[in-house]
């Protein structure tokens, strides 16, 4: 159908700009990336990460260790990245074992270095509007928008997320576009009462198919950026089937923004090579 | 009224504990103050903060400048304050005359004197949902809700602000509390719309009256953080006068949510003095 984000053509445009970039590079640019235990969807992002990394030409180097590695060995690890300069990007794989500090392991990165924008500082920078580095999450939506002339001045959006949900930086870009932005999570009474009234709905709760076709006004613009997994499939927030004919775009079935949030992790480790020059 | 909230009472409450901890102090807490040019609500902020500073027993400094200083002054005294370890706290007196870069000027402040909450990596943590240093206007409104035994758990907040505001981190602290909130600014074509269907207003706008009777709900909370000058008159973003009758609570006409964002203010010197011992 063709109220279906194209969302590979988008990304292609994004990753022949940073191939082209990496042929004139001497010392290719360089991602590290760090994953602990065996989570299933950690582990699909560390490998899509790697896929990506090849195609373009960056420099994949992959930290793997077991679920009983001590949290300091981790700390470490990524200070000496921090150090090496030979590394551009450092990522954290997540969700990483409950019993890691996920906060405390996070802004370990170094700023310069934090190509996935999840570090206080970064956050922080963007809240206060400040140019930095924006969660991937984040730019890629908005990379969709800017796709698509999709203007957000005036419009209504609901973003439908996790009490602790990094899409927060998210909102606050939208906020700065113009739009009215209702946050809506797990407490939230009645979300179909906002997401009725929206323009635009953003979905990133990780609960299978909880945005349904009753749920949203004929023409309304989708964005599915939850993942969760049920009996071995991997499955987004949005009930597919019956949103598909009510929205006016919608991201693809199965793989949501997925493959826009790899591009702009690409793109972001270019953009750390190339202000370290 | 009695719907009207007591904030002289809820501020006597926290002053009296600053002033109990202080009497034991042999070094007094301090905060250093930076003013900038003559503007009438920035000099009627460095005021109250003299004041309530003189009243709980603070040592205040104030370094008041003329329009024309150089911003490099600037940077150089809050250096030079940062590294004073007679000086707990730093504020600078906002707004900026407009020539100023003002987030340059914030994010020279330490952390760890950041008593206002208002540094880049501050407003991060908060956002992430670590514990820090909450802007005073966030933690003063809570504060309230705290006192008036509000539970914001699956209630309807819609929060109207500028695009560029500083609230931003509470919303992060309302949306943790489990509220659905709407964030709606200048931008936003039907502000009644929302504050129609909400349980709690809050508006820090800073636009005269914008928020009137017909646009509330009987039963809303609602609550003035907003400040305007019209003729050497202040205002807030609540006309009173329709709005006082249908609030189940509201905060007081003309001083808002001043006095407790200064009782915050304090709080915070006392709480960075400690945290250096």
């Amino acid at each position: 159908m063709d109220n279906i984000i194209d969302i590979t053509k988008i990304s292609s445009g994004i990753e022949d700009e940073i191939k082209k970039s990496i042929k004139g590079c001497i010392i290719r640019p360089s991602i590290a990336l760090i994953e602990i235990g065996d989570n299933k969807i950690s582990k699909m992002y560390s490998n899509t990460i790697e896929d990506a990394s090849n195609r373009v030409g960056i420099y994949f180097r992959h930290y793997e260790y077991e679920d009983n590695v001590p949290e300091l060995t981790i700390i470490n690890k990524i200070k000496e990245l921090n150090n090496d300069e030979y590394v551009n990007g450092i990522v954290v794989s997540l969700p990483l074992p409950e019993r890691y500090n996920e906060k405390r392991i996070l802004n370990t990165i170094v700023n310069s270095k934090d190509i996935n924008g999840v570090t206080d500082i970064n956050i922080g920078r963007l809240i206060s509007g400040r140019k930095t580095i924006a969660t991937c999450i984040s730019s890629g939506i908005m990379n969709i928008f800017e796709h698509y002339g999709v203007e957000l001045d005036g419009k209504e959006v609901t973003v439908v997320c996790d009490k602790k949900s990094s899409i927060r930086s998210l909102v606050s870009i939208l906020i700065n576009s113009g739009a009215t932005v209702t946050i809506c999570t797990q407490n939230t009474k009645d979300i179909k009462k906002y997401t009725l009234e929206s323009d635009i709905v953003i979905s990133s709760i990780n609960i299978k198919g909880i945005i349904t076709g009753d749920m949203i006004k004929e023409g309304t613009i989708v964005i599915d950026a939850g993942i969760s997994i049920d009996k071995d499939k991997i499955y987004g927030d949005i009930d597919y089937d019956t949103v598909v004919e009510k929205a006016k775009l919608i991201t693809p079935k199965v793989d949501g923004v997925n493959t826009i949030i790899i591009s702009m992790l690409l793109s972001n480790t270019l953009l750390c090579y190339n202000s370290k020059k």
